[in-house]
C-alpha cells in the first residue's frame, strides 16, 4: 500500500504492452521517484549508449506518496539518461499527471525502445494502447493537451512540444499547461522514441497501510497552512527571489556579466503581484499553491493571459538576456512552455550566444539586432531553436555544444555544468552555489541543494567555503530522498514527519537515519551512473568566468569564486561523502550502502 | 470602443446565419448585458410564447467592460424567457467565456429557431457555423466542454448536460467546469433549440475610447486588492455565509422548516477552509478569485477533488436536505454541475419532496428511503430528475409544478416565488430578503438585492420593513446597472467608480443619477414583460409557510413574517418606483424613463 504493486513495460518498438509487478524489495530500498527511477536506469542501461537512441529508457515514476492525501503529493518525476548532459537525469514535476497515472493502477511506466511513427501511449485501468499522434504532429504543448482531454475525457496529459520532436536536446514534457519536467531533455528523449504524449485516465483507491494515515496527514495539513513561508509562497510564490537575489548581488545578468541587474524590480514578484497577478495556481491538492496565474492589461504584451513565469524563468529569460519588460519575459516563458523548451537553458544559451555576438565571435544570420535587452529579437530566437532552423540549430544542442563550435574562449563563458546551464542564483554572489552547482548530479541545478536562504539569513557564512561541503552534501541525500517519495521541495517538513508520512503509508519501519541513509544511497548510485559515463571530479567544476572575471557590483563586487578554496571546499566533500580524491565512490562507501 | 459594434443573429431552423451591426442608440441607452438583453427580448417575443417553443430566443450577452482589465471583467450573462417561470430571465455567470465571446468578436449572439438535429455553434472572427452534436449527445457538461474544447482548441465552451437536453425546465447551462448560468432554465431553452454548446474562439483587440482607462483600472485595482470584504471573499468566498446565517437564524433547514441548522458546522465554510481547500479559482482575471478548489480524504467521499460547492448549493442541498456531511453537500453540488442541474432549485425541489413523502402526500417510489439527512438517496434522486425518469419526472418541473399536482396544502410549503425556489437566506429570519424575493424580476432571487449583511450589520433593523422597500428598490436598480456593464456584484466599487469605469471604456457621458436612473429604466423594462406576461402584485407574494408557520428556534424564534406589514411594504415599494397598487408600472413613469 502507498504503492499500486503494479508498473507498465512498454517497447515501443514491438509495440507490445505488458504490466508487471512492483519489485517489494526495491521499492522499500530505493522508496520509488527519483531512487527506484535511479536504479531502473542503472541496471536496464548499458554505459555509453545514445540517450536517443531506442536502447534508452524513459521512465515515469510516481511515489508512495504520489496521489495521497498528503499535501503536494501532485508530484511525479522522470527519469531518463538526459541527451543534454549524457549523464542521468531526473525532472522533478507537479501538475495532476502523477496522480492520475497512480489511479490509472500503476506506481510508472518504462518506455523504451522506438515507435515507428509517432504516437501516444493511452493507460487506464481497462487497458493500455498505443494511439497514432498524427493529429498533433508539431502541434504547441497547450494544443495537444487539449485535443487529447478531448479525445480521452476525464484523463491527463504529459507531453512534447515540436521542440522534443525536432530533438533539442533541452526539450521538457510539459503537463496540465504550465508544468514541466525540465532540464536535460526529457522531451527530446520522448521525441526520439517518436512518443508525443502519454495519456492517463482512471479511479483506482490508493490505500495506506496504517489507519492513522488520513489523521496523520491532517495534522501535517495544518502545520503546513500555519507555516510563514508556506504563506510567503502563496502569497507571492518563487518571484520573491527576484528582488532578493539582485539585493544579494547574485541575479544573473546579461550572461552572468553581473549579479545586479538595474531594473529588477521592474520585472520583480513584487510587481508582478501588484500589478499583474489575478490568482493562485495549485497541482493537484496543494494548499501552497505557489502558481501566479498573470494578466497584462497594457503596454506591448496587452491582451496576456498566463500562468507564470517563475523565478527561474524570470531570471534566465529576463535580466540575463537583459530584459526589463516583464510582459515581455511572462510571453517568453509561456512560448517555451508551448514549444516545450526549458526555460533556463533556452535563457541561457541565448544569453551566451548575445555575448559570443558582441564579441565577434558569432554572426547573427536570421534575426535582427540579437542584443541583450531586444525582446522581439528574443521571442524569434526561441521561435527557431524550437524548429532547428538556421541560427536556432546552433542553440539547439546549448551553450557547451555551440561553445564547441564556436571556439575562441567562449567555453570561458557558456555558463554551464556538464552541459546542464546554470539556474537563477549566480556563483560569485552565492559560494554555496558554486559547490552545489558543480557536484549536482543531472549537471548545474537549483534543486538538489538551495544555499541563498541559508547565506541570506547568515547561516552560512557568505563568500565563504566554510560548512558548505557539509550543507551540500546533507541537503543533496535529504532531497534525493524527498524527490522518491515524491513530494515537493516545498514542502516545509523536516525528516521526522517525511518519514512518519512514508511509514505510515508503506507500513516501513524507516528511521530518521535510516531514511537519509536511503537519500545518500540513491545520490551514490546516480553517481555510479555517472561514473560510469566517464564523469570524475575534472568535471564537478565551475566556468572559467567565475574564477576569472571579477564580479563588477553588488554584495560581491570586486570578487570572484576563489578557485584553491573552491578546489579544497570540493575535496572536503568528497571526503565527507567517503568518496575518493578523483569523486568516485569507494567500494567501502558503497558496500556500507548496500549498493 | 468598450463594444465590438457586432453581434451574431443566428436562425437554427433555417440555420442561418448573420452578423449585424450593434445599435449604438439602444447600446446607450442599456449599456449591455442584463439591460440590452431585456430590451432585445421585450421587442422580440411576443407576449404568451411558449419558452421551449422555436418563437423564443436566446441571448448569449457580454457588457463593454467584459473582457477588459476591469476586475471582473470575466462575467456575462444570458438572457431569454423562462421555462421554469413563464417570464423574463437572466443569468449571470463567469468563468472565461464572456471574453472569449468579445474576443471571438461580437458584443452578442441572439439565437433563435429550432435545430433539427442536435448541434452546437461555433464562432470565430474567421466564421461561424452549426455543427452536429452527435459525439456529446447526453454527455455531461464536463465532458462536453473537455471533448469540444479538444476540437477547438485555445476556444471556450458554454453547454448543457443532460438535463437540460431532457428538458428540466431548471437545467443551467455551464461554463469552465463550475460556473453556471444559474436559475430559471437557460439550460432548457438550449434544449429546446437543439442547441448542446455554443463555442467561442478568437483574440481581437477590446479597445477602450479613452486613453487613461487602463490607468484608471489599474487605480480600482489597487482599490480592490486592499478592500477587507474582498480580501475575505479571497480567503474563505460566498461560504462564510453558513455559520453566518445560522448564527442569524435563517440558514434554511429541512425544506424550510427551521433557520437553525443543528450540525451548520460541519458543512460551513471555516470546516471546509480548515480541511479540504487547497487552492483557490478565479473567474478570467478576477483577482477576487472567491472559489474554493476542495479536495476530500476521508469518509464516505473520499478522493473526491472539486470545484466548490459554494454558499447557496451549501444551503439547499446541504441543511435544506438535512445533509450534515460537507463531502456528499460538495458531491451532490459536482453531480448538478455535471448534469447541468440548478444546485438552488434541485436542493428545494428534493427537499420538498421529502417533506411532501413525510406528510404522506407523495409516495416514493424509485428511490429508498428518501428522508432528510440521506445523501445516498438524495443523489439518486438528482439523477433521475436530470433522466425525467420516474419519480424524477414530477421534479424535473420544480416544487410549484409539482404542487400542483401533488395537491393538499402542499402548495403552502413549496418554496417559490413566481415559480422559482428561494435561495439560502430563511425570509423569517430575513425580513429584508421576504421583500427582496417577492419582488425580484425572475421570481425568489438572491443576486438583485442582499439585505442579511446590512441586517447583521444593523443598517436595516432586523424583524422589520422599515427602510426595507427602499434598500431593495435601490439596489434592484443598482444591480441592474452592474448586471449590464458586465461586472460581478462582489467587486466593492459605488457608482462612482462604476460610471468613471463605463464612461472611460465607451466615451459616454453617464453621471451617477443617470447611471442609476439607466438601472431603474432596465428594472422598468424587465417588470413590464413580467407585466405582459400577466404578472401582478398578486404574484410579488411568499409561500405561505413564512406567514404561518412560526420559527421554532434561532434569531427569529415564535416569528413569522407579518402579513399586513409585508403588503404595507410592497405598496410602499410600489409608491417608491411609481408603479400602481397592482404592481404595474404607470405611463408618466414609462415616459420618464423613456421606456
Amino acid at each position: 500500500m502507498g504503492y499500486m504493486h503494479k508498473y507498465l513495460d512498454v517497447d515501443l518498438t514491438s509495440g507490445k504492452i505488458h504490466e508487471k509487478k512492483l519489485d517489494p524489495e526495491l521499492a522499500e530500498k530505493f522508496i520509488g521517484g527519483k531512487g527506484l527511477g535511479a536504479k531502473i536506469l542503472y541496471d536496464e542501461l548499458k554505459p555509453g549508449i545514445d540517450p536517443l537512441g531506442p536502447e534508452n529508457i524513459i521512465l515515469f515514476m510516481t511515489g508512495p506518496l504520489t496521489g495521497t492525501s498528503v499535501v503536494t503529493s501532485g508530484r511525479w518525476c522522470i527519469v531518463t539518461k538526459s541527451p543534454h548532459t549524457g549523464i542521468y537525469l531526473d525532472s522533478q514535476i507537479g501538475g495532476k499527471f502523477g496522480h492520475r497515472l497512480k489511479k490509472a493502477g500503476y506506481d510508472y511506466i518504462l518506455v523504451r525502445g522506438r515507435a515507428k511513427n509517432l504516437c501516444y501511449l493511452y493507460v487506464s485501468p481497462d487497458g493500455s494502447t498505443l494511439i497514432s499522434a498524427k493529429e498533433v504532429w508539431q502541434r504547441g504543448t497547450f494544443e495537444t493537451e487539449e485535443i487529447l482531454k478531448g479525445k480521452h475525457p476525464k484523463s491527463e496529459v504529459a507531453c512534447i512540444g515540436p521542440a522534443g520532436e525536432k530533438l533539442v536536446t533541452y526539450a521538457n514534457v510539459m503537463t496540465d499547461k504550465s508544468h514541466m519536467a525540465g532540464r536535460g531533455g526529457a522531451g527530446a528523449v520522448m521525441g526520439s522514441k517518436n512518443l508525443k504524449a502519454v495519456v492517463v485516465s482512471g479511479n483506482e483507491v490508493i490505500d495506506a497501510v496504517h489507519d492513522d494515515f488520513n489523521e496523520l496527514t491532517r495534522t501535517f495539513r495544518t502545520k503546513v497552512q500555519n507555516d510563514d513561508g508556506v504563506k510567503n509562497r502563496n502569497r507571492i510564490g518563487t518571484m520573491m527571489w527576484v528582488n532578493m537575489s539582485n539585493e544579494g548581488g547574485f541575479l544573473p545578468t546579461r550572461n552572468y556579466q553581473s549579479g545586479v541587474f538595474e531594473d529588477a524590480d521592474a520585472i520583480s514578484g513584487e510587481t508582478m503581484l501588484e500589478n499583474y497577478t489575478y490568482a493562485n495556481r495549485a497541482c493537484y491538492g496543494c494548499l501552497i499553491a505557489c502558481g501566479k496565474a498573470n494578466k497584462f492589461e497594457t503596454g506591448k504584451y496587452a491582451g496576456l493571459d498566463v500562468d507564470g513565469p517563475e523565478y527561474e524563468s524570470t531570471a534566465l529569460l529576463g535580466s540575463n538576456c537583459g530584459i526589463k519588460d516583464l510582459g515581455a519575459v511572462a510571453k517568453a516563458s509561456e512560448l517555451c512552455d508551448d514549444l516545450g523548451l526549458d526555460t533556463i537553458t533556452t535563457g541561457a544559451t541565448i544569453s551566451f550566444a548575445i555575448e559570443c555576438i558582441e564579441k565577434g565571435y558569432l554572426e547573427q544570420s536570421d534575426v535582427e539586432n540579437l542584443v541583450f535587452g531586444n525582446d522581439e529579437a528574443i521571442l524569434e530566437v526561441i521561435k527557431l531553436i524550437s524548429k532547428r532552423k538556421g541560427f536556432g540549430e546552433l542553440l539547439a544542442k546549448g551553450s557547451k555544444a555551440a561553445a564547441k563550435e564556436i571556439g575562441h574562449d567562449s567555453m570561458d563563458f557558456a555558463i554551464q555544468v556538464k552541459g546542464n546551464e546554470l539556474a537563477g542564483v549566480e556563483p560569485r554572489g552565492s559560494w554555496g552555489m558554486a559547490l552545489a552547482y558543480s557536484t549536482a548530479d543531472r549537471g548545474a541545478c537549483h534543486q538538489r541543494t538551495w544555499t541563498p536562504s541559508a547565506e541570506l539569513r547568515g547561516d552560512l557564512k557568505r563568500f565563504s567555503f566554510e560548512g558548505v561541503p557539509k550543507f551540500v552534501k546533507e541537503s543533496q541525500d535529504e532531497r534525493a530522498a524527498c524527490f522518491s517519495l515524491v513530494v515537493c521541495d516545498f514542502l516545509p517538513f523536516g525528516v521526522q514527519e517525511m518519514v512518519e508520512m512514508l511509514n505510515s503509508a508503506t507500513g516501513f519501519s524507516y528511521t530518521p537515519e535510516s531514511y537519509l541513509e536511503t537519500g545518500e544511497r540513491i545520490w551514490n548510485l546516480t553517481r555510479m551512473f555517472n561514473t560510469r559515463e566517464g564523469i570524475t571530479s575534472g568535471d564537478d567544476i565551475l566556468p572559467e568566468r567565475f574564477f576569472k572575471d571579477v564580479m563588477p557590483d553588488g554584495d560581491a563586487k570586486g570578487l570572484v569564486v576563489n578557485r584553491d578554496q573552491f578546489e579544497a571546499a570540493k575535496l572536503e566533500y568528497y571526503k565527507l561523502r567517503e568518496w575518493d580524491d578523483k569523486g568516485i565512490p569507494t567500494e567501502r562507501k558503497l558496500k556500507k550502502l548496500g549498493l
